[in-house]
């Protein structure tokens, strides 16, 4: 019998490799190795746990490990860490139990995922300080507020974790405060859309604080303050959202390539620089489908999606995993943000661009049908080939109509292109042009008088 | 001075030619002739004025008459009727209060539109039957439910319009019969949607007679009866709505050439066969982005986009009217469903494809998320190149996003390429794999086995 197909890593990219590959090859020996308890689980669901929305943390599981184990026949081993992979002898060490074992494979995927970067602040280990990077943790912050009741929460980061978790904590009866160290909160979505969810955080009783690095946290056991350049604010919890970093070291130790990004790098089949050594997920870097260069979107799509062509690609039916666009959607109490390609300027410039970007309000519906609200759609294009290069949108309803944009992206339309879309319209759904559609005329008169 | 850019129709097209026009030249003369009072308005609102959701008929004006002539300098001209084009001389005759005129043109658009097909119905002038091809009628069909508050209406016709005055007379408090002479409702949107959408209409209480042939209308002054093959329906209010035909006698007369849909045939640019004369709207056609032929799609955002960069083109700046998807959307009560390019497999097989089609069932959110409902996906493809022909969706939510689908026609994506989208994903929003994508991956899978 061949060696088997070894998974490190039981989250979105490794599960989804695991099952995918067991459907279409049900022969094939796979092994997941993951050092924690919780797989397959929905990390983007967590903060509406701790909202209450969602109630229990189980119900995140998406498929349980005895699933795993007894319908799709995965030999998943929980609690078990791979500690180093040997590329040539072809295997991987795990500790398990403080037991010790080789574990031959005849393909591995490094599933690793990222954490949350933490840090070196004052006072980060005192009861009450968080980050959001796993399951216990969203249960541990959830059982926090429930036990101790805190008046106060500061959030520290300004990123959709750090506007996911504000709504939460709101929600809870919480006094949020909201520490972002940049002249504005979530970055990838630019300047229009950030100011709008801004405004909206300020109205819903955030407060929020730009352009404000926090020192570290104090209190005597348990945190009570964030400590600032000048003075502090009374804080009784804190979660640290300040982005993630890709879980490299165990690919870095075996001299498996990392790519611009820092993330792990990958070939069109997700493949390594070491032989029949895949890697997805948010370890591993996608290529930008607007820029064609290695990027680094540790989103969940992208890690699905890259397991699954992976599980497809070891079961015998090379299948690339397909690149991103850095699509995301974000709720920010009554609002949505949604972002997709470049939408900031000095990055599009890097990427060796000319931008040219509008803003434009357009309502959901015709103004004669009850319920329209106003979407705020920035779009980006190149002045030169007037490609659509992003786009980003805020409003209570409609954001999900970023899908249009990330599609475009894909297919590399221009704007006079985009105008041109026979979009769905009818008056309960959609004025006649969509509010994409106006951004696009209003983006190619822009070009036209360039 | 030259002589002025001319107008056929003041709807949709024509006044969106005509605003266009004038904002790129604004020494341009532009003159609208429109036989009737109403221009500019919004034709897929009507059924909503008679519902009671919009209050007045006047909010469905998009831009009034007096708007149009002084603050955009459009010489408009309500109740001026073309009754006949010389393309020698470059005139056309106008009736108007009984006196008639020749008007010269350098440029014609014609935009006469559609008018609702009036099938043979005996008693079809009786009190209480109507269309709905026009203001008025709107206007008539809702004074007559609040003066003779019917108890039974009879809708001939289970199209769009058909199924939109059944949600609006249902919430007049009337029982609404709906007679269909094909074995389906909503032709173009496929078999799957049109049966959720049926089973939804039939759970609303309105009676649905499929493959039922009217004969005509019957009642003492004013209709009171549905009279069919074996035997009578009561209706108070007889709706008749099976369809619009273009309306080309004038254009015909003037030996302007007709294309194979029976509408008046154009070029990329809108251009007939005839020197200086465009034609756009539900009189003209445009080409089928999937099929590449020209097509006789009706609907408001082709008419107004094409009348658009005719305006464009006649300024000076020669642009494309672009394609249509035949993407459409419906709101039948609690349900929307939508369409976009081939979803019928004998259309796509005429058109010289082999279509292969899934329907899958998907939440709009994930599992764990309030709120999520059903979305049905019917997607079809092509065998041979796996390119993606067209959608039908269903639910009761997140119907908008056959725009995405539409989108990937425009841009030709086979499946493979859909599947690899990089949608949008947060738990309020959506599943971490849209419906639109898991369609893509089902489809995938039957295509890899064919």
């Amino acid at each position: 019998m061949d060696d088997p197909f070894v998974i490190v890593g039981g989250d979105a990219a490794g599960m989804s490799a695991a099952s995918k590959a067991k459907r279409e090859d049900p022969d094939l020996e796979v092994i997941v190795f993951e050092r924690g308890e919780w797989v397959s689980y929905a990390a983007c669901g967590m903060p509406y746990h701790v909202k209450g929305t969602v109630e229990e943390l189980e119900d995140l599981v998406a498929v349980t490990p005895e699933e795993f184990r007894e319908q799709r026949d995965v030999d998943l081993r929980t609690g078990h860490e791979v500690v180093a992979i040997d590329r040539e002898a072809k295997t991987v060490t795990v500790d398990a139990d403080g037991d010790r074992f080789e574990q031959p494979y005849g393909t591995l995927l490094i599933g690793t995922g990222a954490r949350a970067i933490e840090p070196p602040f004052d006072g980060v280990d005192l009861e009450g300080v968080f980050t959001l990077r796993s399951m216990d943790e969203a249960d541990a912050i959830e059982s926090y507020v429930t036990e101790r009741d805190p008046e106060t929460a500061a959030i520290v980061g300004g990123g959709y974790v750090g506007i996911e978790m504000a709504e939460a904590l709101v929600e809870r009866g919480v006094d949020v405060s909201i520490f972002e160290m940049l002249p504005r909160t979530l970055q990838p979505f630019g300047e229009e859309t950030a100011r709008t969810v801004e405004d909206h955080l300020r109205d819903q009783g955030v407060d929020l604080h730009l352009e404000t690095a926090v020192q570290g946290f104090s209190g005597d056991d348990r945190v009570e303050r964030v400590d600032l350049e000048d003075g502090s604010s009374p804080a009784e919890l804190v979660v640290v959202g300040v982005g993630v970093a890709p879980s490299v070291e165990l690919a870095e130790a075996a001299g498996i390539e990392l790519g611009p990004t820092g993330a792990i790098a990958t070939d069109e089949y997700g493949r390594t620089n070491a032989e029949n050594v895949f890697a997805a997920g948010d370890c591993a870097e996608a290529t930008n489908v607007v820029t064609g260069d290695p990027d680094h979107v540790p989103l969940a799509l992208t890690a699905n999606r890259a397991g699954r062509a992976i599980g497809t690609t070891v079961a015998g039916d090379p299948t690339p995993t397909g690149g991103t666009a850095g699509t995301a959607i974000v709720k920010a109490f009554d609002l949505g943000a949604a972002r997709t390609g470049l939408v900031d300027s000095e990055r599009a410039r890097e990427a060796g661009f000319a931008p040219l970007s509008v803003t434009i309000e357009a309502p959901t519906r015709p103004h004669y049908y009850p319920g329209a609200t106003d979407l705020a759609v920035t779009l980006v294009a190149d002045r030169e080939s007037e490609r659509v290069l992003g786009a980003s949108l805020v409003g209570e309803e409609g954001t999900k109509r970023i899908d249009t944009v990330a599609t475009a992206l894909h297919a590399e339309l221009t704007v006079p292109e985009l105008q041109n879309l026979d979009l769905a319209y009818a008056p309960p759904f959609s004025p006649v042009w969509d509010p994409i559609l106006t951004a696009a005329k209003v983006l190619n008169g822009k070009l036209a008088d360039d």
